[in-house]
């Protein structure tokens, strides 16, 4: 198996983008990836997309021809490009086949890129969209959509653990202190306990402040061999690992629903593969799609023992540079959430951080970045361990 | 580059399956590609699924963990499940990514399946669907529907090279000659070619008689390293190529409409790769969403020189045993062509044909047979070459 690296990363603004379609955004994210590898684009030779839904969002499928047709890479070149989906889980696993593109020798110097555009349909058609990541025949038909399903989460959690409605909030807080310092976050405001806990109630116990918002934006990475990578750079950022599971799609069939096993078993099988613990993890980037979701990763990854996720959170634990920092571009929460993007998004935070170029974010030390990027209710996990040490 | 092998295939029926929703379509035939493999369940280690539109056919995204799910591979197991889509070409990408999973040594056991169920909603509501395949800002808002698109592909195929409508509905009639042996198929009816040309106009010249079904059905592979292939099975299929290619998603850009460059381009790839030539294929399964695509395909694949398909088709070159044995399996015509099904279903009948099962469609002395697999009206092209000789 060849050893892979990445040489380029970039991420568009996130955020409610009008003015741009989402071949705008991709192609944006596409070229700022390739020009900070420095690569001429007549040299890739493969392509990947993560998006969700872009035949709810914009009625637009058969993404990946698309994204090569509007980056210039069809027409003479006829690069292969390739749409993968797994929900909000759809950048992580793009980004894990253009690995094994390259791992195969298939392909050479590969584009992992992210993408959604939420925002050009109603908010009831957003949460359908959304709902179809969940069981639609057993979830999304009795009326249960993402706040719903969550919530469910939550409520055990609290019954089983004791964690705290502050405690929930405390992850918001945290994230929009990160994001405050990330250029691209569609949220940079600072935000207190006492106003997440004043926030308007979406589903009990989740109030409108634990919930990542709906978000435009792209993102992508160049994904290389990593005999190759100092030809195209001086801080080349290592793949150390490339884990993914499935669960049931149902909450209801779970063992447990206050732990995400899809998330257990992809953790275990990249520390094996990394040949790490989580005590050599020096920041990692978890899936916020809600406060309670970012508790359950931190106790899921190894980082907490279950139901200890709350109160370390709240103690500060999982602060910038605190024990370990949780969610240093600000999370989903902050950032933004263009569900096909955020895999590739927390990857692209990986590389600026392992590259120490994260500015006021900056993890210090930094060496091992781990990347959790969950879809649906956690049916998909998708984990990443990254290096800037071979 | 690990070498890879078939070891499994199956192809539920295709056609109007009332009784069955996409998730038992897709069980059903992964469970019998791993019968057919005489493999146990839980040593499968990842999954790919094609499926173009389960967004909009049955409201359900997130494919990949829905059927390891109903599959009863994701509780306890956990195993990494993926959707691939490239709109019609979703089932051959999915078998490539499954081909690169084993290339790359991340997994061993790999199934790669397809499906699509698209008969639970209206006509007009599949119409559009389908249109998500094309470049909705360009082709679909201005009222470009598939029939159209490859209407206007016929037309001028027909001006520059004498194609007639007769030429066309001689691919239709040899397609149901074929399918009419084969169990799966969706119309295994004979016709004939004054049927098909007086039967109704749906997009001049192209007749209801000229174009594919809207199809319900699922089919699903097995794919192994080679080094492992005897293991389970006395005949295993080798992989011996696997390109892909992409060209502009909207017609207007191309260089010249009557010919599907990601297809020349693919198939250069492929030929490349298995180090043979148009001459060495003994059979090919291609992709006939509309007769004139047939046409176009047997050209652009280099059996026949450009402007020659047509009369070599009338003339009885590509019926069964004759020069080159175009879709024995019935093609998309007889078959019926559930869009992410369809690569995969070329794949099962390619594995039929290599392993000599194929009954009274059996092409003699089938030694390297080639699917090609396209998405919209050829953005996307995916060419496959097995072999039964390693």
């Amino acid at each position: 198996m060849r050893e892979v690296a990445i040489v380029g990363a970039k991420t568009t603004d996130f955020g409610e983008l009008w003015d741009s379609s989402l071949r705008d955004l991709v192609v944006e994210a596409g070229v700022g990836a390739i020009e900070d590898a420095g690569i001429n684009g007549e040299k890739i030779d493969a392509m990947y997309i993560g998006n969700m839904s872009g035949g709810k969002f914009v009625e637009q499928e058969h993404l990946g021809a698309l994204i090569a047709d509007y980056s210039g890479l069809a027409r003479g070149l006829h690069v292969p490009s390739t749409r993968v989906e797994a929900a909000c889980a759809s950048g992580g696993l793009a980004l894990r086949q253009a690995i094994q593109a390259v791992a195969s020798g298939y392909s050479n110097i590969v584009v992992a890129a992210g993408a959604e555009k939420m925002t050009d349909i109603s908010s009831s058609g957003v949460t359908d969209a959304l709902a179809a990541a969940a069981d639609r025949e057993w979830e999304g038909m009795q009326g249960a959509t993402f706040p719903g399903i969550y919530a469910m989460i939550a409520k055990l959690h609290m019954k089983k653990y004791g964690t705290t409605s502050e405690q929930l909030a405390a992850a918001a807080v945290k994230n929009h202190e990160n994001g405050m310092h990330n250029p691209i976050a569609q949220f940079k405001s600072k935000i207190t306990i006492d106003q997440v806990l004043k926030s308007i109630m979406v589903s009990d116990p989740i109030r409108i402040l634990d919930c990542s918002p709906v978000s435009d934006g792209a993102a992508a990475v160049v994904v290389v061999p990593a005999e190759d990578a100092l030809k195209y750079t001086d801080a080349p950022i290592y793949i150390k690992a490339s884990a993914q599971a499935s669960d049931t799609i149902a909450l209801h069939d779970r063992r447990d629903i206050t732990t995400l096993d899809a998330t257990v078993a992809a953790a275990k099988r990249a520390y094996e593969m990394a040949k790490l613990t989580p005590k050599d993890i020096s920041f990692v980037e978890v899936h916020d799609c809600f406060t309670i979701a970012e508790i359950c990763a931190i106790e899921d990854l190894g980082f907490f023992e279950k139901g200890k996720g709350g109160p370390a959170t709240l103690n500060g634990e999982t602060a910038l540079n605190a024990n370990i920092s949780v969610n240093p571009s600000g999370g989903l929460k902050s950032s933004g959430h263009p569900v096909g993007a955020t895999g590739i998004k927390q990857a692209v935070e990986a590389v600026h951080q392992l590259r120490g170029e994260a500015g006021k974010r900056q993890v210090s030390n930094a060496k091992y970045g781990m990347m959790h990027n969950i879809g649906g209710s956690g049916a998909t996990s998708v984990i990443h361990i990254f290096s800037n040490e071979r």
